[in-house]
């Protein structure tokens, strides 16, 4: 729809208040249903305790406010075909969903055992929360929706990323007066200070405040009414309020707020529905004498004994009854006419969007690599900020897509930290709040996205991609952490939505965290945290990647990789600082298409057998291993080391744990079974531990990784401090082969006594020997 | 200061002002001086290239903002004698932080190497930011500091935890501009909806709106002024504004409205104070001709090329003197009278506040356990539910300290939900909101915190804890992943903070994990996530500390234990619903003491030699194992099987990697050093293998847990799925003892009937066969 069309509301004669009254009805009645029975889905017997499921889940509280206001949508959508897209907060209302999904006919399309007749009703009950059904939040399995809702915060978020590049959308936002008081809920309300009004779609929030949560009332419900209403005003945003306990006098005024809202979007205006109507809306008003509509006893089930109290159970059948199911489904349990007319044109329905599948996806054009990579002539030849080079091929990448709408880049206020800066050669960072002289790269239509929130990142970033756009979330290492339980929940969606034929995979969630722990030593222990890649490697091997380029080259051909990719979470670990160079870029691509690999080039173990493996993954301990090669050869000449180096640390684990892993017998070709390998990690070392517990040589292999020693000292000391440094590694390979045992004494003084050396200049000076970046460098 | 005294303030004469700026400008200076100065403190002599640092690093933009705030509240306890504790939002602005206490004496009394004086100056600027030294954020090694600031996102929560349970006191928080972006902050300002203006203490937030962050300009500086007022006033706060860029006018302005909002607070009213000035004001206008103050980039260090480029050092130069030092120290370096004179008395420094250090501790008085045992005749003799054996006990705790101020609890809405609801007996959920008829143990004066923000809960019960109080977070197992990056920050405060002398341990951080992963069959993948314990054991091992224990006494044992202990980080998963229970409370004491132990009742290896180890950490993985056990005995009655059950998971490492890490004699006398290892482990599989891979036995180690195999489904099926159910167990030992080779055929045909007769249960039912909740049931 034209953006211009919007306001152009043609809101007929009356019999549309009886037909949407009617679809509402059908829809409570449709989820009713899936939170109780197991039969006699159109009640066409009288009730049994039989018909019952004997373990009654689900949360019914939520789900008037839901279908009302889909319902309300509907009509929205039949008077001005717009293309709206609806984003549940409270997702775990899915029976709500399932149920306008089922009427739409979309849910019987991609379900199609789940037809739209009264054996299709049966099933649809029965399968919500029943074993080897479907859950009760809205899971991918639900057609439209692209928010499940078990962890609750992110409905804006999502909702604002959806927006993004999709002029003409609407994104209809319900969000839970209970999910409002979670912090990512909390800080989205500033997407306005971003959303481009033209060129991306129109957010309409609808806070729906039912009053309570589980057990309590919500804070939002109980503020005085003109606080609320100064809140929302606070980040530019329009509340319109709609409230009531009759659902004429509601249907009346919800259609009339929403009318206006479409009126006001069209005119740049931001819009917010403030909608008040009971929690568990239409249900049983008592329950033993106590009140259950409108209060928190209507969160979940609200007759939970029907099964064994015949009084519950009678109550059930006149709560199901009263919803009229005669005038609303015909006696092949198909919706009746008054019901489908509300239904709005096949193309045109929520549940049926394909921005919400995956159909709708603009092809991202990528650079060459080779055009963008490092001109490295020898390994070491050189040292460049890998980040930067990336950098400029994100530019040219934002070049070959401008005016495509399918690409983004997000970060918390570190684009230019993290030396990516030269995009801002082509675009800005997003800024609709007014400018003042001196700001820097402020572009009301920017591509770049920077908000200090790692949780407004990941929202926007993965709302983007789940309606099919590309992007990259940058960020400190560290603080990933931040959006730990987003990635888990996303990564628990996209292995589900893979089981859903009729959903397309989306473009991955690609991370680069770079200002990594090993060059946080300015910064001090807050900032040292590798744990992310724990966390991820956590999740489902077939969604999850974890790649540690050592260089820029690889890191160019990973990125590619990776922005390519679609249905995985793909993290990036690669620093900003300049460091050596080591491949050019046709070595790089083989190595990071192999994900590990023996490096001749650095390796002395070419005749004669290995008397230890140097293995390392990530750039600063791939520094430090090649360092420690050199080291060795100094100390002992004729010592036969080889040096591996891992990029994709999935390639580790056995076959059956992750895809990427090797064959044993490829794993033993590259790491033997039985040399001592000395392991140099970026992570905690433990993980490696995790991933070849079970390899043939693990008794052999020995980690040293971040082990929480750290502080405010420099890069170099980090490396000491964990045992990570050339010369920690040096004496750890030399204590492990038998050959030298003889002269183990005098190498170690030798040493040690370079890191003393180390330690007195940082004492007198504040710094690294500059030598020290410098991998050929033997103390 | 009693309450009724925070409004009478006796601003004096005009001296006030001369005093304060002078402060002022010593703060300044000797922050300037700590990112640049290695020697000539004092400017006695021309400043040369060779008194500045090498490495330049610190955070000067949000300086002038602290020291001034902080030279404000020194006027207020100076004129009112007023209690404060100061909450540094911009943590990374230490600088000032530091200069604050080294200007009050308390820095050299914390660090006495550091004293105030000439030398004392020279060494306080030397080891900021500098290897071996501290680093530029609000680390425990600064006096009066409970808050880091190096991950943003959580000052006004920390000032709002410390304000509970301590009337009268006035906690003063500043929040940067671009901190006000995070969700959590975000959150924060709903603090006022469960503050008790009396019993508490007062939280007064300064939002310091400099307009910038590293890059960008922030969103809260530049969103017009009416609507940021609107914003903050939506949650009950009232803004006083103070803005200049002329410090007199500036002093005058933030005088007054510090005065008024002393006045509103003694009214039990909320204000904030919203300050606009320029960042990094009073440091260099310019740089090679770009505007530095008052933009994004005085952010970190104005002038980065003083020591090679000497028109910068000249800059940095007029800089420094344009505080005039000689005004503002004695020629010994410390300061002169007029600066002296504005600094509180020793008992009133913020810097000093006992409240920061952990010196202020009200006694835990709790219950006996054996009181609040469930009664266990024998093993497996009932079944209990585990957290309401638990609720029972904590309701005593509250009675025990009832007016004491020490104790609260914590969670996400879902006390009652997890079966803790007999605390509310005794006290009631924190409201300070208006209620309605019906709402559910509302109370304005309750210990108990529900808001749906674990954010929230972690922040509010950090800033208690910091301050001297107990408490205990309760929480959907999957969503504390939400306080990962929270948890990871506390846990090195707490590690840092015990290498300080002059603080005290405070109460440890206590988790309880419910609502855990193998009871979430019903809220589907969304919901199942037992990694938030990885997570802890990532980090440094004095600290943190996990348990599982297997029933409802040693859960009261393990509680009692957390509660009692300080400086932890304890996490406690145990289920809520009702399950066997094994051990009567003195097994139960002598078990969790021991950590982990042989359990003889359960075990059939005492003569002869074992078979099989079955190892369990958890309560269903216990249940499953001891059924196992009986599983096994139907099938080969004379078969050897010893039962080890882990309650504290850190007995499993070896010593150097815990400090619980047991001998590898001890370990071996438990687990044998060559007999096959069954683990039945409540979380992710790995985690075992990563704590035992270097234990003698582990090539017998075969681990049974979590793999992401999850859905909508019963709780023995999501055992089933899993393989982790008492069936799958029973083959897995089979499957590795010699001697039933010839028979494994039989045996494995009768464990996969037994598995087929429960899928087909399931699918008839919806439910799992009754009899499969207990322990002894064989199929």
């Amino acid at each position: 729809m034209p953006a211009g069309d919007i306001g152009r509301v043609r809101r007929s004669d009356a019999e549309w208040l009886t037909g949407l009254d009617a679809w509402w009805r059908a829809a409570n009645y449709l989820a009713v249903g899936q939170i109780y029975l197991l039969d006699n889905p159109l009640l066409g017997e009288p009730l049994v305790a039989e018909h019952v499921k004997p373990r009654l889940l689900g949360h019914w509280g939520t789900v008037p406010g839901l279908t009302l206001t889909y319902a309300h949508l509907n009509r929205v959508i039949r008077e001005t075909s717009a293309n709206v897209l609806f984003v549940a907060g409270p997702g775990h209302g899915s029976a709500a969903l399932n149920a306008a999904a089922w009427l739409e006919g979309t849910y019987s399309e991609c379900h199609p055992d789940v037809a739209r007749d009264e054996e299709g009703m049966r099933r649809l009950f029965r399968q919500f929360s029943f074993p080897g059904g479907v859950p009760s939040h809205a899971s991918p399995h639900v057609p439209g929706s692209i928010h499940e809702g078990g962890e609750l915060g992110y409905a804006l978020a999502h909702a604002t990323g959806a927006a993004l590049d999709k002029p003409g959308l609407v994104v209809a936002c319900v969000i839970g007066d209970g999910e409002a008081e979670t912090g990512p809920l909390a800080a989205s309300w500033q997407a306005p200070a971003f959303l481009d009004p033209v060129e991306d779609g129109q957010v309409l929030p609808i806070l729906h405040l039912n009053g309570y949560k589980i057990a309590n009332p919500t804070v939002l419900s109980r503020l005085p009414r003109e606080d609320l209403r100064s809140f929302v005003r606070g980040h530019g945003w329009e509340p319109i309020e709609v409230e009531g306990t009759d659902p004429t006098a509601v249907h009346e005024a919800y259609a009339a707020a929403l009318d206006e809202c479409l009126v006001r979007m069209a005119e740049g205006r931001r819009p917010v529905v403030l909608l008040r109507t009971p929690k568990g809306w239409t249900g049983p008003a008592l329950r033993d004498g106590e009140p259950v509509e409108g209060t928190w006893r209507s969160h979940q089930v609200p007759l939970p004994g029907v099964r064994h109290d015949p009084r519950q159970l009678l109550q059930l059948e006149r709560w199901l009854r009263s919803y009229r199911p005669d005038e609303l489904f015909d006696r092949d349990g198909s919706p009746a006419p008054l019901v489908e007319a509300h239904c709005p044109e096949p193309e045109l329905r929520m549940s049926a969007n394909p921005l919400a599948h995956g159909w709708v996806q603009r092809e991202l054009r990528l650079p060459p690599v080779a055009a963008h990579a490092v001109d490295v002539r020898a390994p070491g030849g050189r040292d460049a900020e890998s980040t930067r080079a990336l950098g400029r091929y994100l530019r040219d990448a934002m070049r070959l897509n401008a005016g495509r709408g399918n690409l983004l880049l997000f970060s918390p206020d570190e684009h230019a930290s993290n030396r990516l800066d030269a995009v801002f050669e082509v675009t800005g960072r997003r800024w609709r709040l007014p400018t003042l002289p001196g700001d820097d790269h402020l572009d009301p239509d920017g591509r770049v996205f920077e908000i200090l929130s790692e949780h407004l990142c990941q929202g926007w970033l993965e709302g983007y991609l789940l309606t099919g756009g590309h992007g990259l979330f940058s960020s400190y290492e560290a603080f990933t952490h931040l959006v730990d339980s987003m990635v888990a929940q996303h990564a628990k969606w996209l292995h589900m939505a893979a089981e859903e034929p009729w959903r397309r995979p989306v473009p991955s969630l690609n991370y680069l965290l770079t200002s990594h722990v090993w060059r946080q030593d300015h910064n001090g222990a807050s900032h040292q945290d590798p744990g992310f890649i724990d966390h991820i490697l956590s999740k489902r091997a077939e969604i999850t990647r974890v790649y540690l380029p050592p260089d820029a080259n690889c890191l160019l051909h990973v990125a590619e990789h990776c922005l390519r990719s679609r249905g995985l979470v793909n993290v990036i670990v690669a620093g900003k600082q300049s460091e050596p160079q080591y491949l050019d870029s046709d070595a790089a691509r083989a190595h990071c298409e192999r994900g590990l690999g023996l490096w001749e080039w650095a390796s002395t173990d070419h005749e004669g057998g290995t008397d230890v493996v140097l293995a390392c993954a990530g750039d600063v301990p791939t520094q430090e291993t090649v360092a420690a090669v050199h080291v060795l050869r100094e100390l002992v000449p004729d010592l036969r080391i080889r040096v591996v180096n891992v990029v994709d640390l999935t390639r580790l684990p056995v076959p059956h744990r992750h895809p990427h892993g090797m064959s044993d017998r490829d794993y033993t070709a590259v790491f033997t079974s039985d040399t001592p390998v000395i392991f140099a990690f970026h992570g905690y070392p433990w993980l490696i531990h995790e991933l070849t517990y079970n390899r043939p040589n693990h008794d052999h292999v020995h980690v040293r990784g971040f082990s929480e020693n750290g502080g405010t000292t420099t890069p170099f000391d980090m490396c000491v401090l964990n045992a990570i440094d050339r010369f920690h590694l040096a004496l750890a390979a030399l204590e492990r082969i038998p050959r030298v045992a003889d002269r183990l004494g005098t190498l170690r003084q030798r040493l040690l006594h370079h890191l003393d050396r180390h330690h007195d200049h940082i004492r007198r000076t504040g710094e690294d020997l500059p030598e020290i970046r410098d991998w050929r460098w033997v103390g």
